[in-house]
């Protein structure tokens, strides 16, 4: 058995569905626990030590939103999906900090190949950070 | 199944034996075929349309030297190897061409963490170019 539990990052973009059907696929043959991860990086630079009880609400709807969104993909994933993260702030930070909790040995996310995603991609920073083997999938 | 064939990139430094023996492992829960690549990026800023013959014999040389290292690795994988590869030049330009010419549909690679290699990787410029999947396994 190559790998026990793998993560799959996932941005809620219209990609995820292919990323989940991989990682499940994945999981299937290596008989390994399947879970999925999704962290809000736009309010990353808002935080600070006092949250605005407004943000505080929004974030918290959009967390729930996530969740539900997470679990709709979990659903339509034809394996079982062990745990939906949703959590907010740095992804890197985010993301090792579930691998260490979860026993997660291989983490799964997307790469876009365009202009932007040549310079700034959070995939890139993980793979700085992360101390598990990360699969990419480059996407359109 | 999951990936038919899997490729993967070596360097020839000590972390090989880690690559080949964690892509074999792969290879043989997915029953995939595997091969091996070795790209000698040293003498890429080099080329020009007149070679030296010195330099055309030492890297005639260089390249024997490597395939002999990578079916050394072949060797001791535990696994069938269908090919071993050895080019020289730009990494993503000759790995992604022995992916067209071999049906690759997963590439392994390793990925150090150090200061330099955060900054200037091969790792990292082929993410931009592949057009399969990528397995990045962290190194020391």
């Amino acid at each position: 058995m190559a790998y026990k539990h793998i993560l799959v990052a996932i941005d809620l973009s219209e990609d995820s569905v292919v990323l989940v059907n991989k990682a499940a696929t994945l999981a299937r043959t290596m008989e390994a626990k399947l879970s999925l991860i999704h962290i809000d990086v736009n309010y990353a630079e808002l935080y600070t030590g006092l949250i605005d009880i407004n943000l505080s609400e929004a974030q918290h709807r959009m967390a729930d939103d996530a969740q539900q969104q997470l679990r709709h993909l979990a659903d339509k994933a034809g394996y079982p999906v062990s745990h939906t993260l949703v959590g907010s702030g740095d992804l890197a930070d985010e993301i090792c900090e579930a691998i260490d909790n979860l026993d997660i040995e291989l983490i799964v996310c997307g790469h876009h190949q365009d202009f932007w995603s040549k310079i700034l991609s959070s995939a890139k920073q993980l793979i700085n950070r992360t101390p598990v083997d990360m699969l990419m999938v480059p996407l359109k």
